[in-house]
Parts: structure tokens; sequence; C-alpha cells
């Protein structure tokens, strides 16, 4: 039996315990939900408080030749240490969908000789649609086949331009072999875009030995740069003057301040910069990456794993047969999350709101616990399940101000 | 003879003058590049602190339900009613050429028989990147013609798609005849887009009036969000439901959190929406919005050609024959900013940045002055002149270390 005791020694013991200071969260609640929003950080806001009393109240205009035009491709850099890129080949801009628009895009123009993209779908729906849209306008037939991914493999042909897959499922938390699937896309000569939404600042990654060709991710969840974050993308060197960016503009230019009439890209990933991003919004990021440099993404994803597995340990204990566990036992197959099935999902994920417990809903039937291993600690796992027995034994999800669904949960 | 006594008098006698505490200015500083980059106010500020310290702080991911998700549109209204837009017609997200990229490729659908897209060989060149971008793959041949808007009358034909222009041009000042052109574009049953990145917030726009299809504008010039605040679209009400948007995503989704897997657009502008915007930019716009509301947009350009006035009248007095005025005098064709051509005026532009005087500098040889009428006085713009006097009198503008041209300027 694990007792609350038990998980107090795991947090005595932990080596990251004192990450968490670096975090604001509220007293008493159990933060479940950084795999939808990370909290803020101390250094987070420090920098942005730099940006609105320092660069912009004092440089102004200046700011723009002072540091805020590198941003994009130096917090890019940081970024891509924690997925395994080489320097230059990530740059935080935009949101993702639009650089999974870019990405789509442009993989196209290399494989103009074929005419199907592969997407899976189970894949978060703002990638299905903007992959559909992008294909759909693209200037030759495509069509975009939404697989279940299981079947990838009997899928892939020579026909195959591109293939997205979302690397951590964000519904079930599974996460798929970016290496071996990497590796069966190109056996056919196609393209390999991943989605890292649910991945980067929890899962380690290694695009470069995995040969990933493009990727793109978020801020937002277990990077923690604050509400629709700029995210990033990453194109693998190899592709830097190979590939276009579809959506181009003035500040991937080679001489943005030339003026010029015609589009010239600039060198390697600064041409997949668009426009002006937000400095403010980049500044807050910067200061969330900052705790990254205290640890190892390999230290992260051990206390992230030991998080998952008490999580499902104390579920399978005290609630069995309750829920059904739909995150994979396997670790090679796990990202940091744990979505339990149940019919009264919804209901179950308000009642534990009310109860100080903070994890979301997602449609149809899933209960969604992200385990963020930079400040979740093991006794915050164990008050949750103790909560959430609570709820289900009183049943307290069956309150009729539990079930009515909000557009927004 | 204009003497600094006129102006300060000038300044005593302007109902606007209190707006400037609103915004942190340096002292002794006179700020003439609001057209660029406009100043942090007072409001941004405590904005972004709210969302840093209360609603990301304490209400976490229950912020998406507690406001943020409605602060594109709630946002949109507020610009809206500086340009003349009815309620629900502005949306605020993104950067102005991902917008560009929007209403390009949505319009083109509306004119499928049509092949050709004009715009001005003197607009902005993120404007014509992205619209050569998009149009180059489109699912049809299209041609941009980048021509003169001297000639787009004679330009105007059945062919013709759509017309893109920005209303203030960028280097010389110059405002275009919104009504006219618009008139003149709907004639020939082409669509009209035009870019307010240099009119939004300084000259008084009427895009209900003009019977504008659609327009988009930045957030950073004279709205005063912060550097790469998010843009603004425009989308007449006509169109709504009828133009596609080609980059969509699932917060622009009928019923987002559904998570279906086809895209179904939602109501109205909201399906201009692609995915999660930086809260804390948008925050530092709705904060530098407030100001707004204590004037009226009538009242800021009658300031804004006093003080344009003003200037043109004593670089007249005491410079004449060193520039050329290149904005015109007509206060119809006129923005809110006076442009000067000079050989060396990069180095003039250099040398009055050290006299404290922040102007910028636009290639090939263009000294660009930006007057806001929200914080610029009248004396800033006699003290700005006698410092020009200065410059060129002593021939600072020759200094070697003004000579030598950054990237950034």
């Amino acid at each position: 039996m694990i007792t609350r005791e038990i998980c107090q020694r795991l947090d005595a013991e932990d080596a990251l315990a004192e990450l968490r200071d670096a975090f604001t969260l509220n007293d008493g609640e159990i933060y479940l939900d950084g795999n939808s929003l990370g909290p803020v950080s101390r250094e987070a806001r420090r920098r942005v408080l730099e940006v609105l009393d320092q660069q912009w109240a004092h440089r102004l205009v200046r700011g723009w030749g002072e540091g805020w035009m590198a941003q994009p491709t130096r917090l890019g850099n940081r970024v891509g240490q924690l997925i395994g890129a080489r320097e230059g080949e990530v740059l935080v801009a935009d949101t993702l969908t639009f650089l999974i628009a870019k990405l789509v895009g442009g993989a196209l123009d290399l494989r103009p000789d074929r005419h199907v993209i592969l997407t899976d779908r189970a894949n978060f729906h703002s990638d299905l649609y903007i992959i559909e849209a992008v294909a759909r306008r693209a200037s030759r037939p495509v069509t975009v086949k939404v697989i279940d991914r299981d079947n990838l493999e009997r899928e892939l042909n020579d026909d195959v331009a591109l293939v997205e897959l979302t690397h951590v499922d964000f519904r079930t938390g599974e996460a798929l072999d970016l290496a071996g699937i990497t590796r069966a896309v190109h056996e056919v000569g196609a393209l390999m875009l991943w989605d890292f939404a649910h991945s980067t600042g929890a899962v380690p990654l290694d695009v470069t030995a995995a040969n990933v060709d493009f990727a793109a991710g978020c801020g937002y969840k277990y990077l923690n740069g604050g509400p629709g974050a700029p995210a990033f993308i990453y194109v693998r060197q190899e592709f830097h003057g190979v590939l276009e960016n579809p959506l181009p503009g003035w500040l991937g230019h080679a001489r943005p301040f030339e003026f010029e009439l015609a589009y010239e890209a600039a060198p390697g990933i600064q041409a997949w910069v668009t426009s002006s991003p937000s400095i403010i919004a980049l500044a807050a990021l910067e200061g969330a990456l900052e705790v990254f440099a205290r640890t190892s993404m390999t230290a992260l994803r051990a206390k992230s794993l030991a998080l998952t597995d008490l999580f499902i340990d104390l579920v399978n204990e005290k609630l069995a047969g309750v829920f059904e566990v739909v995150t994979p036992l396997d670790h090679d197959r796990r990202g940091s999350q744990v979505s339990l099935r149940h019919g009264e999902a919804y209901g179950v994920v308000q009642a534990l709101i009310a109860q100080g417990v903070i994890g979301d809903f997602r449609a149809p039937d899933v209960a969604r616990f992200g385990f963020a291993p930079l400040y979740v600690r093991f006794v915050d796992v164990y008050d949750a399940v103790d909560r959430l027995v609570d709820v289900m034994s009183a049943e307290r999800y069956r309150d009729p101000k539990f079930r009515v669904r909000n557009a927004v949960t």
C-alpha cells in the first residue's frame, strides 16, 4: 500500500524538488493541467517587466537593434537544446497552427510528384484543420488521408509526400515511436513532420538522432511560456535554403531594411520568420525557459515517469475498475500525462476542480491529468487521488452544477 | 516667424495635452517614431501585470473561460471603433502579414474567374512578399501586378480579383483616397483590401461609409500596443460566412471544444481566429487602447495635422532648400508623419538620435518623423527642428560614426 508518508519521502529525496520554487502556484491547489497551460515563473515575470520598464519604456524603437530582432533565433536555440536540435535549427515565432501551415506547404514543394498527406484521426484538431486547408489550396491535387495511426505502415507508399503526427496524443497521453516512425516514413521517400506540443519540456526528444525533417511545438504547455505563448519550429539543417517558407514576410528577408521589391530568403532558420513577433510574449517564454538550465531532460523524464507511475498505481489500488486508464503502461509509450476514461468524465473533472485538483476534460469521455516534473510533487499525486476517491465514492460528479458543459473547459 | 513661445502657447491651449500623461517617455527626449513603435502606457503595463499576477498566476488554465477566449473579439470591437467598423467586424490576432495572407487567399476564392491582384510598388515590403507568395501558390494562375499606384485606374479591369494598398505610405506619409479608390475598384467588380498599419489611431477612417471589403493593421504603431503587438483584421459583415479563412485553426471552429474531425467555421468574425493568441500581448494592447476612449479620432486628427503643419512650416522657414518634403502638403493626402528626402538621410537621422530626437531612416534616402497626437507636443516639434538645424549647419551627419548603416535602424 502506498501511503502519504511514502510520497513525502519521495519528495524529500527528489533532487528536482527545489525547482518548484521557480513558479507561482496557488496554496492548497494541486495543478495537474500544465499540459494545457504551465504556471507563471518568477523569471518569466521578471523578463516581462524588464521589457516593459526598461527596454520598451526607455529604449523604445531602439530595442529592435538591441536584442529584440535576435530573440526568435536566440530562444529557438534554447528550445532546440530540449529537443536535440543543432544550433540554428529552431526558431520561436507565431502560433503552432501557422507553423504547421508553413511546414506542410513547404514540404509539398519538395515532393512535387506525390499527392498524399497522411495524418492521424486522433491528432489535435487544429493540425487536422490546417493540414486539410493547406492541401485543399495546394497548386496540385493533394489528398489528406486521416487514418488510424496503427495502420500507418500499410498506408505508406510512394505517393505519400508527408506524414504529420503529434508525438504525444493530447487525449490519451500515448507517446509514439519518434525514430521508428520517422525511419518508416523515410523508407518510402516521404517527409516527416512532428507536432511536439505535448512532448517538449516533459519528454526527451532527439530530432537529430531520429533524423526528423520538420517539427513544431507550442510554448505554453510544459515550457510554461504563458497563455498563447509563441510556438517553435524546427527545420533540419539539410533543408535550409531548400525548403521554402510559403508564408514569407519582411523579417525573413535576407536584407529586411533594404526594403527590396523581391523577396530573397535570409539564410538558415531566419527565413521562417514572417513579421514582428510579440517581444513581451517572447520575454515571458525566455524567462520560463531559464529553469530548464538547472536540470536535464533525463532527470525530468525520470521524475515524470515516477509521477505518472504513482498516479496509475494509486488509481489501480484505490479505484480499481472505476476508470479505464487509457495512457499506456509501457514507459516508452507514455508522455507526461495520465488519462482516465469514464462516462461521467466531465462531471468528475469539475467536481475535482471544486476540490482544488485542476485537471481537464477532453471530449467525449476523458479526464486528463498532466504531471509536469518541474513543479508537481509526489504528495500532490497522493492527495489528488485521495480527492478523486472522495469525488467517486460520494458521487460528487453527479451534482447538477457539474453536469452542464461549458464551452470552455 | 514661429517662436518657441508660440509653441508653448499651443500646448497650453491643447485639450489633448493631458493625454501625454498616460505614457512613459524619456525626459528630454523627443520621440517622433511612434509610427514605428508607440511608447508604453501606464494602462498597458497595468493590464500586463494583471495577467501575470492575477489571471495567469491564480486562475491558470481557467483564464480561458474567464475572459481570455473573448479577448480577440473584445479588442476587435475597440479597434473597430477607431476605423468606423460595425460591432463584430474586427478581430485582434496574429501578425499583419499573416492577416494579409488570410485575406488575399480568401478574396481569391470570391473571384474565381479573375487572375490579377494589383498592388503598389511603394507598398510595405512584407505586403508585397506575402501577396506574391499567396498568389504563386494559388490553385489557379494568379498574377500580381506591382504597379505605380498613380496608374491604378488604368490597370483596373474585369480580370482584377483584388486590389491591396496601404492607406498611408510608410515612406512618404501620403494618405490615399479611401472611399474614392474603393469605389473605383468596386466599379470593375474587384475586391478591395486596405493595409491600415500607418493609419489606425492617427487618421480617421470610416470603412463602413467607404464600403471597404477587407482591411488589416498593426497594433504597435499609433495604437501603442508594444513591440510586435497583435494585429487586427476587418472583414465586412456582408462577407461573414461567405469569405473563407484559408488558414483555419481550432479556435475559429464553431465548437472548438468538441474536437470534431471536420472544420466548421464559427459564425462571424470568430472564424478568422486560428489558434491561441498571446494573452499577455493582448493585455498590453488592451491597456494601450484605453486612452482612445478619452478623445476622438476627429480631435486626434486635428492635432496631428497641426503638428505636421508646424513641422513642415518650421523646416521651410529654417531649412529652406535643404530637404525635399515628400509628404503631401494637402491635408486630405497626409498621414501623421512627415518625410524629408536627403542624400545623407541616414546620417541625419543618426545625428538627430544622438541629440535626443528619435526619428527613423527608410532606405534609400528618407528621414521619417511620426507625430503621434496622443503624446507629441508642439514644443517638441519646435525643439526637434531646432536640433535638426544644428545637425545640418554643423554637418553632424558627416560624422564617420553616423555613416555606417546598421542592419536595424
